[in-house]
C-alpha cells in the first residue's frame, strides 16, 4: 500500500479525496499541480505532505531556466508558493527548509546540477520517512497490551505518510504480533479521514475495526469499551502541546474524564521547539462550505448559515500520557524530556 | 413554524428527512403511515412524537369495525404497534397511556364514540404539550444572560415539539427579550439534525447562530467562546441520569472539564421514576447504514467496515447542571428535587 509514488524521474498521488469509493492515481506535472493536491487534502497527512512537497520541487525545477541565477530566482519562488499551501503542520515547512540547506549549500553549478541535489535530498527525506514509521511502530507497540480496544481520530496510516504511518503504524505493528486489538475510528467530521481512509485502510488490513460517529467515542468509553486512544500530530510546541486534525483535543478530554490513557505518535521532523507553546501555532481555517455540503455536493445545512471551520486543535501537554517519537516515548515533563530525545 | 397540522380531522406531518432542501407536508392516513413516519424520523423530537402518536391512534381508528369489542381488540393492537416505533423517549409511551386510559375510562359507547374519546384526549396532549413548550421557556430564560454564547446539541425547537421547543424554546424567549446571544449548532452526526433542523429554525428566526461539527466543541470552549449548553432529553430517571441524543454526554464531559454550566430542558412527560438510573433506560440501535452512506445515498466509508450507531447516550445527572421542566427549576441533589416538583 503506496500514497505517491516516485518513478523514472515522474511523481504520482493517490488522490486521496476520491477514496474509498475510487482508487484514483493522478500524477503531478508542475508546482501547480503540487500546490493544488495538497490545498485540497488530494495528499494530506503531515509527514506526506513534507515527502510530497521535496519531490514537487524536483518535478517544478524541471521547467526552471538552467541558468544558475534565474534557476534560483524560480526555485525560491516555487518554495514559497508551496510553503503557503498549509500552514498548520510543521513537517511542510521542514521538509522545504531541508531542500533549501541542501541547494544553499551548493556554490557552484548550473540548474540541471542543482535539480540532481534537489532530488537525492527529496529522496532521503522520503527514505527517511519510510524508517522513521518504522521506528515509532517499534517504540509504540510496548505500549499496546493483547485485548487492547484502541480509540483513533483522522488517519495516521499509509495515507498520512509515505511509510506505514504513525499512529496506525503502531496499531498495525500490534496487530502483526498477534496480539488481538479492536480498533474504533472516529469518523473525523467534516472531510471524514477516518471514516473514508482509516476505515479503508484498517479494512484492507484486516484489522479488526468498527466505525462511530465522533460523538459517539464518550458513550463508548463509559461502558468500558476503550483501553487506549492513538493519534498522530501536525505540529508538537516545545513544552508538548500537540496541534492535530479538529476534534482530537475533544478525544483527550473525554479520555481524561474517563482515566484513558492518551497517546500522541509523530516523528522528530513534527516537533516545533521555536514555539514555546501550542497557542503560537497558526491554526488553518477551512471553507465553511466543507460543513454546508458534503464532497461539495449534497447539501446538508441551510445555505446562509455561518459557519466555525478550523482544521485543526491543539491538545495541550497535559492531556498527553506520552508522546511517541522515533528516537522513542516521551514521557512528562515534556519540556525538558523533548530536548533531550531531539538531542540525541 | 409547525411541525404537525391537525385540520378536518386529518392529520399532516412536516417530512423532517426532507429539510432543509424541501418542505414537504406529507399526510398521515393510516397506522402504518405513522409507524413509518416515527421510526423513520420524519416526525422526531421526544415531545412531537408523543404528540403526533395521540393523533396517529384517532386516525387509525377510522378504519376500525364500529362493533365496540372489534374496536378495542383493533385499538390495542395499534397501540402496541405504535409504541414499538422508537424505544427511547418516553413521551410516546406516556402520551399512549394517556390515550389508553381514557379509552379504558369509557365503560359503554360504540367504535364511533370512542374514537371522539381518542380524539379529545389527543387534543388535550397536543394543547398541553403547546402550554408545556411555553412554560419551560419562561423558567428556563431566567439562566441566560445578555450576551450568553450558549451550545446546543441536535433539535429541541419548534420540529421536536408542537409548540416552540424544550432547550431551543428557552434561547428563542431570550432572543425575543432582547438578550444579545450567539447559539453554536452541534451538527449533531450522523441525522444531522443539528445542521439540517436546529440552523434552518435558528436562521428562519433570526437567532445569531454559527454551525460547528460535533468534534469542535471543545476547541471552542478552550477559547472561552461558549458560556452555556443547553439540550433536550429524550427520557430521565428518577435520580436525574438524562438519555438524549447521542452525543450529548460528550458535550456534558468536555462542558465540566471547562466549568461549563451544562443544562437539560424537559416537560414533566420526559421523566420516568419507574426507572431509578440512566442505566436502566434502553438505548435504540440504529442501522449502520446512517454512517456508511449519507441520506442512503453518497458512500461515506468502505460498504464492509463493522459500525456501531447508537441513536442515544445518557448522562450522569452528576454532570447536569440544572434541569429545567414546566414546572420549574430542578436542581441537585436530583431524586429528592424530581420527585418534589413532579408532585407540584
Amino acid at each position: 500500500m503506496l500514497s505517491i509514488k516516485f518513478k523514472n524521474n515522474r511523481l504520482f498521488y493517490l488522490d486521496q479525496t476520491e477514496l474509498p469509493v475510487k482508487e484514483v492515481w493522478r500524477e503531478c506535472k508542475a508546482a501547480s499541480d503540487g500546490y493544488i493536491a495538497i490545498k485540497q487534502l488530494r495528499v494530506r497527512g503531515a509527514p506526506l505532505i513534507g515527502v510530497f512537497a521535496g519531490y514537487v520541487i524536483f518535478i517544478a525545477a524541471k521547467s526552471f531556466p538552467c541558468q544558475r541565477k534565474l534557476f534560483l530566482k524560480h526555485f525560491f519562488a516555487t518554495i514559497q508558493h508551496i510553503r503557503s499551501s498549509r500552514p498548520t503542520a510543521v513537517n511542510l515547512f521542514w521538509a522545504l527548509e531541508r531542500i533549501e540547506k541542501a541547494v544553499s549549500q551548493c556554490f557552484s553549478g548550473d540548474g540541471r546540477y542543482i535539480r540532481q541535489i534537489i532530488l537525492k535530498e527529496a529522496i532521503n527525506i522520503h527514505h527517511e520517512d519510510i524508517n522513521l514509521c518504522a521506528h515509532m511502530a517499534r517504540y509504540g507497540v510496548s505500549l499496546i497490551k493483547n485485548g487492547d480496544n484502541i480509540l483513533t481520530h483522522c488517519n495516521t496510516g499509509f495515507l498520512a505518510t509515505s511509510g506505514v504511518g504513525t499512529a496506525l503504524a503502531v496499531i498495525y505493528k500490534a496487530h502483526k504480533q498477534r496480539k488481538h486489538i479492536h480498533v474504533y475510528v472516529d469518523e473525523t467530521r467534516p472531510l471524514l479521514q477516518g471514516a473514508r481512509l482509516t476505515a479503508w485502510e484498517l479494512v484492507k488490513k484486516r484489522v479488526p475495526c468498527t466505525l462511530i460517529c465522533d460523538n459517539m467515542a464518550a458513550s463508548l468509553m463509559w461502558r468500558g469499551l476503550i483501553d487506549k486512544v492513538f493519534v498522530g500530530a501536525d505540529r508538537i510546541a516545545a513544552n508538548g502541546d500537540a496541534a492535530n486534525k479538529i476534534g482530537t483535543y475533544n478525544v483527550a478530554v473525554i479520555a481524561y474524564y474517563h482515566r484513558i490513557p492518551f497517546y500522541v505518535v509523530a516523528p522528530f521532523s513534527t516537533f516545533d521547539l521555536t514555539l514555546s507553546s501550542g497557542s503560537r501555532i497558526p491554526i488553518e481555517q477551512r471553507s465553511g462550505e466543507e460543513l454546508l455540503r458534503l464532497f461539495s455536493k449534497t447539501a446538508i445545512a441551510p445555505r446562509n448559515v455561518a459557519v466555525y471551520n478550523p482544521a485543526f486543535d491543539v491538545t495541550p501537554a497535559s492531556l498527553i500520557s506520552a508522546i511517541v517519537s522515533d528516537k522513542g516515548i516521551v514521557h512528562p515533563p515534556y519540556k525538558q524530556n523533548i530536548q533531550k530525545l531531539l538531542r540525541k
